[in-house]
């Protein structure tokens, strides 16, 4: 019997692309997710990313609290892409303590930060 | 003086993911650019992507008239990743003729097509 985990067209690293999309249409993040991460999304129902500069499961929010309740996830027309639908606890996905990790524009030839930093990330990971 | 495209962290292979959103917050297309790419789509004011299967430039719609009208470029936290907030010209972004290439849902372990196609392929890239 044909596994929807086999349908998917992984890297040569084992890996897909994911963007993170809230309900609203807020892109929020981008990360990758191997075979037994993309497998734990759906059993957990939260988002679960592998982490490339770490090499390992990353399951988002273990540290900060701001997991990801997963409700939908979509590939795309070649299925090498994944589209997750969800709901971010605690209204912020980025380390820097923004909403969204997309908080660069470029305006005028350069990068600006144009959406504020909701907390301290001193305050989201400390210890 | 430092240049914007400088700031970007290109892959090893020169490459950045771009994720392409319109207005109401619909993703409808994941592609790769290159430093030349990003510059002209800036320039141009329209998605210009780099092919990486033909390995060439690649201006969106060039072929089936389905332009993308960019009306922002983001970038994340990490500068690694161009969030484009476009106008999708012709309404049709997927190369299966529908508005995304974001269709498959997975559905009881299956990945289902939940949107429609809107144009015969062979109607879109007719010679």
């Amino acid at each position: 019997m044909s596994n929807w985990l086999d349908d998917i067209k992984w890297s040569e690293d084992g890996l897909i692309p994911v963007i993170a999309q809230e309900l609203d249409g807020s892109v929020v993040m981008f990360a990758f997710m191997n075979r037994d991460s993309l497998g734990l999304t759906l059993e957990k129902g939260e988002a679960v990313y592998w982490s490339r500069s770490r090499q390992k499961l990353w399951h988002k929010g273990e540290e900060s609290g701001h997991t990801q309740k997963v409700l939908s996830i979509r590939t795309d027309c070649d299925k090498d892409v994944i589209l997750l639908t969800i709901e971010q606890i605690g209204g912020i996905a980025c380390h820097t303590g923004r909403h969204s990790c997309f908080y660069h524009e470029l305006k005028n030839g350069q990068w600006q930060a144009v959406e504020p930093v909701l907390k301290d990330p001193s305050e989201i990971y400390k210890k």
